[in-house]
């Protein structure tokens, strides 16, 4: 944990690994990007953010972009911040970055992840952050960072947080709020709280926040989902409390008119994230036990969205 | 029914009503027309009906459009083409038109719109109708009839069918295809064995026909809706063979991409006919004892977008 100059590698550059990852650039970190489709924009223009935290840009030499992880140095910090989508990569993109001390951090959605990673490149390596923040690509290259930006670090092997106190110090370094969790579990089922009904309802019905909260039906139904969520979180060994449900709606209430990720990848034609945000969900409080009936509804129409949408694309 | 020069209503003149009453005054019947919306142009410029099964034009002296149902004369038939979301209107739009010998056959989709006008006007008088027809407003005054348009008209006291054997005269007459149901309550049931999945996934998913069946899950929720419509169906006295099933998803094939009226209704900022097609089903079958878990929650989420769809008209 105490590497001078730590290597980072930042898997999946979208908006969200731009922010971040850019952010520990700037402020001095050995930063490399792995991208896919604004590689070559990228390599020759660097990235602009257009951030609320104050705007700054990425030129070239600033920091290293790649097109294929087998260019890129193995790592000491790999930050993954691809699609949930897209984990069927997550084994070929990664295991070239890995070294004996190298720590995985991710910052993807929903539930799952460290999961995944923990059986491909063993548990003790794993940390999981929830990213708070409304970020988006406008075009190839440049990123518009709207609101919030804070991020929430805890280790998938809970018990310790050497390691995640160590990746929260660098983010905090670099104008990045951050902050530790005693329990990743928790703070993932806490997210999901939020997530599920409006992530899943605004996904699978086309909604934004204010429309689904702008009748007591829509309120009522985003409240039953919340309770089968704190239900399913119980189930899986984490006790959220009552009122999270009435502080979710009052924070949403202050979003105005909020598309959920699920919804604008919806509009834009890209796959939604129904199995991390919903199925995966829907899965670990089954196998606890217990059933989350809307939920599973909400996974099926999702689903049934999402494949639709993506045959169009073909 | 031997009125030799009958005087025929059409309250709601959209796109249906313009287009059935249209067939009708262009074969010398006296229609007389209550609109809303394009008033005053149809009252200049008549109508022109661009359809597939010809075209043609109602210039104004050809039938009489009116603003308001009290400037028209009494009936001796009313057609109700009005959207079943406005059926709060149905007394005072019709009330005005009624003698001692009107009819009042009904074109509004779903189910619920025959009782509704027989508590109303008492149950003698009142026939149902099926229409099958895909046809829309271009602009004020210009109609597209793109496919279909027969009709299928039932009595709504089951036993005679003199009524609708001679409403039915007078649209064979007109170039309209139409013939008459022994059962107009088995007709509906069976039009929703469609309507429910395609009409309710639809509008609640903003979904099109070929999209909901691309996938397998899509194809297997449809066939699952439309078993619980043939349950509730069973439940209310109406027995539909099984493999209707089978017969609507082969039709629906040769659709193509096709949009329900939900759906455009959805699209195009209109309250969608939630109640008629999903939630009289709902509670007309629970009713009779039979529970349907996934149309009542589709009419749940489909109810909940036409909130929101509603809440931002205002």
């Amino acid at each position: 944990m105490d590497v001078k100059n730590p290597v980072i590698a930042v898997v999946g550059a979208g908006a969200v690994g731009a922010y971040y990852g850019g952010r520990l650039a700037q402020h001095g970190h050995d930063v490399h990007f792995l991208l896919r489709s604004d590689y070559k924009h990228v390599a020759k223009n660097g990235w602009k953010i257009q951030s609320c935290h104050g705007d700054f840009n990425l030129p070239p030499g600033t920091m290293r972009v790649y097109d294929k992880a087998e260019k890129m140095p193995k790592a000491d910090w790999v930050i993954v911040t691809l699609k949930a989508t897209a984990n069927d990569q997550l084994e070929s993109l990664i295991t070239p970055l890995i070294k004996e001390n190298t720590q995985i951090l991710t910052l993807q959605n929903g539930l799952g992840n460290e999961e995944r990673l923990a059986e491909l490149f063993g548990p003790q390596r794993i940390l999981g952050g929830l990213a708070f923040v409304c970020i988006h690509r406008l075009e190839p290259g440049i990123i518009h960072h709207m609101d919030h930006g804070y991020v929430r670090v805890g280790e998938f092997i809970e018990g310790g947080n050497e390691k995640a106190r160590a990746i929260t110090g660098m983010f905090r370094k670099s104008k990045v709020e951050c902050d530790v969790l005693d329990s990743l579990k928790k703070g993932r089922w806490a997210k999901l709280v939020w997530n599920v009904p409006f992530s899943g309802l605004g996904g699978a019905l086309d909604m934004a926040t204010d429309e689904l909260m702008c009748s007591a039906d829509g309120e009522g139904l985003v409240r039953a989902i919340m309770k089968e969520v704190i239900a399913g979180a119980r189930g899986c060994g984490v006790e959220l409390p009552e009122n999270v449900i009435d502080q979710r709606m009052a924070e949403t209430r202050t979003m105005g008119s909020y598309k959920s990720s699920m919804q604008l990848d919806r509009q834009q034609g890209r796959p939604m994230e129904v199995e991390a945000i919903l199925g995966e969900p829907v899965r670990a409080a089954a196998l606890a036990g217990v059933a989350m009936p809307l939920v599973a509804e909400l996974y099926r129409l999702a689903g049934i969205v999402n494949l639709a949408k993506c045959r169009e694309r073909r």
